[in-house]
């Protein structure tokens, strides 16, 4: 059965080992499309919050966006959403590999997890089929030797989603892990491998040979054609030096996080730990997600030094960043090296570095002793104790216990001081782009569905040149905390809110993949006749879906903050020195732009506008 | 040790079991470069041809090329030289993937192996290290599982290349493959993998990490990044649908073969095995080369219909068009299944399908019968008999026997009649592009170096539109024999002649890379102050090295020749319908041009302009 754009979910009750499958409503794929569109909608409509995240009723939704599996740009994603275990709200961790695309040719668009198994168990998903099966064998490995054993015992080329060690022990700040040592990525935000441990749920290992069908192939292929010419010719250093080519500009700019948010200028560090000169040393292959047109992914091989012998999937820009300058780490082959314990353990490297640097400020300013923490140096520019901290993060170890939960909680445990550099918004580590540098994504984190996500705007990307034909055309001043900054950031928002979704990489957006070219891919696979406007009103309905989830989660208005570092702490130096953005101005005006009330709540008129029913 | 562009060979000799390592002269790579350049001068200085190809003595030189290794774009390839077992004279069998890479990485430019082992071994190089180890588990294995296995007990990332049965079974129109199931990639022309048969050598597998470096990083960077944008603009049709998409354009233009060439138009046929079509049905990814920007591979599975379950690396242009057009196989299922079994069995799949063309016209002509053949029916568009042919040559049985060496061999033994249909030049197989479609291939096929050899012109590039910046401008007839086809074809071929030796894949030229834009890359690369003349002229003299060898081995100029089919027998329909290429007239231009004498020798002074010594 080739798969309509609709196709099927299954639900998987862990508890009693039932697996339910059913269609999909046509009409809700037009209202949410797939991924975390058509979940939100899920969760929202039939699921009842469970008291906490890791409660056995918490439902994990994992689904694959509306266009993955086709050939249509990097339309390689699935999402994995549900309560975050990390901030308590709704979540969704978006991964690309090819993991998203098997799961839509194994014949399903998404899956709805509950339950607690009663021992390890994985699900192996093939032809339309899930079967559930034991873990025991796998439970306490690696995500690495995890992949490779459950493809063994599978399908050779079964795709393998997985926890680490990190997951199975609750680790609030743990990921769920795809594609092995060599070209591994990451649903890593906000803490699903939690959410999967708590579940005894090991792994979903998928295959299939479904095959989209389109209404016009020629159609389809030419649309297609001419987008990936277009992404491909922007898009020239991503492919060639990967997301970690961005570090020197991101320093330059103001936008890289210096010693844990504190430090303005890194140049020599930043040139170290470059994409560039990764391309020189340590690379060894380009890897790529399924169907992508711009090969981003830079497998690694240490060879010399007290590393040598680290290889698999090189760090990325965030990895390198947080790691890298918020730990002053300028060495490559350490951050490597930290890089692929992380994957290894199953460890969200945004979330891991952050804990770690917040630790390290905390150490500095004496509120953690080292004979409090086995005596450990944690220092700034010191890669052997975090990987020591690493590896204690992902075994509930010593000060690993205090920071497996994120920095929010940590904080609470420290006190009130600590609590003033503990960098998250909601309870989630902010990533690492700094909103001195560029304050529209300031005004995002504070206002983003997940807490601190630098991918629900992106809108930055314009301020690295990025440009869309009749799209976010017009004047830009990266400092301004106006009007304009507040439309760009809604827009941004909104465009963002559809691409998990539809299942697309957010990199062919920053390749010049504005809301018409995005419509006009969705219309080629699908036959639909939709305009941009229609594409970023259902953006806009996903945004605000998932906000009428989170106030019932418990989020106020009074949660759409930034931490104080980021509002009383200018960078010292460097092109953003003095910069701070202001929220208290912005705030007000984005409630308004949004038809939301002044406590940040969609107004009953905007929702009726954007398709409630009273 | 971080390999220069010169670097070091290894000589091994199978039957002493010694290895020994030396330097490369830099002078040698100045005049040769590496590839099939500096195997060309070891082969003619240093070694006497053996009495016959599979003679103990008869070397295996396999080299990367200059650039291999390195990140310009598709920098991937090694050449397999020697005396071909099928053709007798000079061959060079070239190979993308990611081996030639690893060989350079693993600390070695070249190999040259001699000498028959006493039982079945591979040799296993890694790390500036040659180890001869015992093949006899592996031996009788088909390709696929000879790669995994040897990959299991060396490195789980090291790259193999391997024989299959048809070059154990000394068949010499076997070629030797790498890369494994799903992203095979073949050295396949010429019999090279008989010639590995004869020495009992079953794979050599390589792996490495010693990194190239650049005598200016950021300029290498900027000059890959430029050319890498430029081929991309130029290579989205290649990217999407990989050479199988040309298929419909070739038969429009009266360049796909038709039934033994003897048809002149299949619209309908041509669209059903198109890559156009491979994408919408059986495709499931796209693989790539070492450090390419275009990414033309691309894996398949068939999941319905009698060929359900057949996987691995799709059929390309050639595989198609010969098994396809020339046996009017319209079937991409069945199409699928022959690849990949001749990929596993390790046969050259251009030879393979040529031979079995002949044979179809043989039996359609009454000079071999069913019952000479165990009643098989090989007709056109008769699938299950080619694949029963192909099991029957891999292993020298029945009829596979006398189609084993190639069309020539077995014209020789059916007498007059079939040598009239046998289509080879020199022994070699055709290649699938007519010269009745263009006639400057048809030049070509009779000049080249190995016979007919598409990959030394690639001339009617220019008749599908491909065009380069400041060369090959002007005027273009396709159907003309006149001195500017004369020139194109001589300018094509001098080329071409650097490429392998660059390690480089041609398929960058069709992307827009020219003679300027390639030496802009070995400068970059090396350091050197080339300019375009100086690498032209380079690739004239290897071409003129090429022919002396061939002379010494025995050809002269009366086997520069077409089969009679191509100078005789125009195409009946089609927009070629009628040419015919005049090789009377353009041959005596061509030697005039070339400066070789009237029998196709190369002059005194000719050589002494091209800097050989009195």
């Amino acid at each position: 059965m080739a798969f309509a754009y609709a196709g099927r979910l299954a639900r998987v009750d862990l508890e009693s080992g039932s697996v339910r499958k059913e269609s999909i409503v046509e009409e809700d794929v037009q209202s949410w499309l797939l991924g975390s569109g058509l979940a939100a909608y899920l969760f929202s409509e039939e699921l009842k919050p469970a008291r906490s995240a890791l409660d056995s009723a918490s439902p994990l939704l994992v689904f694959a966006g509306l266009l993955t599996g086709t050939y249509a740009p990097a339309a390689a994603r699935s999402s994995w959403c549900g309560r975050s275990p990390l901030t308590g709200i709704w979540n969704e961790a978006n991964v690309g590999g090819h993991w998203g695309a098997q799961l839509r040719l194994a014949g399903f668009a998404g899956l709805i997890v509950t339950g607690w198994a009663s021992s390890p168990v994985y699900l192996w998903i093939h032809d339309g089929e899930v079967e559930i099966r034991e873990a025991n064998h796998v439970w306490g490995q690696g995500t690495f030797e995890t992949y490779r054993r459950l493809r063994e015992e599978t399908d050779p080329r079964a795709e393998v989603a997985c926890i680490g060690p990190a997951g199975e022990n609750l680790v609030r700040i743990a990921g769920v892990m795809t594609g092995g040592q060599e070209h591994n990525r990451a649903a890593a935000r906000g803490g699903m491998g939690a959410l999967m441990g708590s579940k005894n749920l090991k792994a979903i290992v998928v295959r299939g040979s479904d095959k989209p069908t389109y209404p016009d192939a020629d159609h389809f292929r030419t649309v297609v054609k001419e987008a990936n010419a277009a992404i491909r010719a922007k898009s020239e250093g991503m492919s060639l030096t990967g997301t970690a080519g961005g570090i020197p500009a991101t320093e330059h700019y103001g936008d890289l996080p210096l010693k844990n948010w504190r430090e303005g200028s890194w140049p020599e560090g930043a040139k170290a730990i470059s994409g560039q000169t990764i391309r020189e040393t340590i690379w060894t292959r380009d890897t790529r997600c399924f169907a992508c047109p711009i090969g981003c992914g830079k497998a690694v091989e240490v060879t010399g030094g007290p590393y040598a012998g680290v290889w698999g999937e090189g760090p990325e820009y965030e990895t390198l960043a947080g790691f890298g300058g918020n730990l002053l780490i300028d060495d490559l082959s350490a951050l490597a090296a930290i890089n692929v314990r992380c994957n290894d353990l199953g460890l969200d490297t945004i979330s891991t570095s952050g804990v770690i640097a917040f630790a390290a400020e905390a150490m500095e300013k004496g509120i953690i002793l080292p004979d409090d923490v086995k005596g450990l140096q944690l220092t700034w520019g010191a890669p052997e104790a975090v990987l020591t901290l690493v590896e204690w993060i992902a075994h509930r170890k010593s000060l690993g216990a205090l920071l497996a939960d994120g920095v929010r909680t940590a904080a609470d445990v420290l006190g009130e001081e600590a609590e003033s550099f503990a960098i998250h918004v909601k309870g989630m580590e902010v990533p690492y782009h700094d909103p001195r540098g560029f304050v529209s994504i300031g005004l995002n984190y504070a206002t983003a569905s997940r807490g601190a996500c630098h991918l629900e705007s992106l809108s930055y990307w314009r301020g690295y040149g990025a440009e869309w034909p009749g799209w976010q055309e017009g004047p830009y001043d990266r400092f301004a905390s106006d009007e304009s900054t507040v439309r760009l950031t809604i827009d941004f928002q909104d465009l963002m809110a559809v691409y998990n979704p539809l299942g697309l990489c957010k990199f062919i957006v920053k390749g010049g993949v504005g809301p018409s070219q995005t419509v006009d891919l969705v219309n080629a696979a699908t036959g639909w006749d939709w305009t941009a406007d229609d594409l970023m009103r259902v953006g806009e309905r996903i945004f605000n879906l998932k906000r009428l989830i989170n106030l019932r989660l418990g989020i106020t208005g009074a949660d759409d903050r930034l931490p104080r570092r980021f509002l009383a702490e200018p960078r010292p130096s460097g092109t953003a020195q003095g910069v701070l953005p202001d929220l208290d101005r912005m705030l007000p005006l984005y409630y308004e732009m949004r038809g939301w009330d002044e406590k940040g709540r969609p107004t009953p008129e905007r929702l009726r506008e954007l398709g409630w029913e009273a």
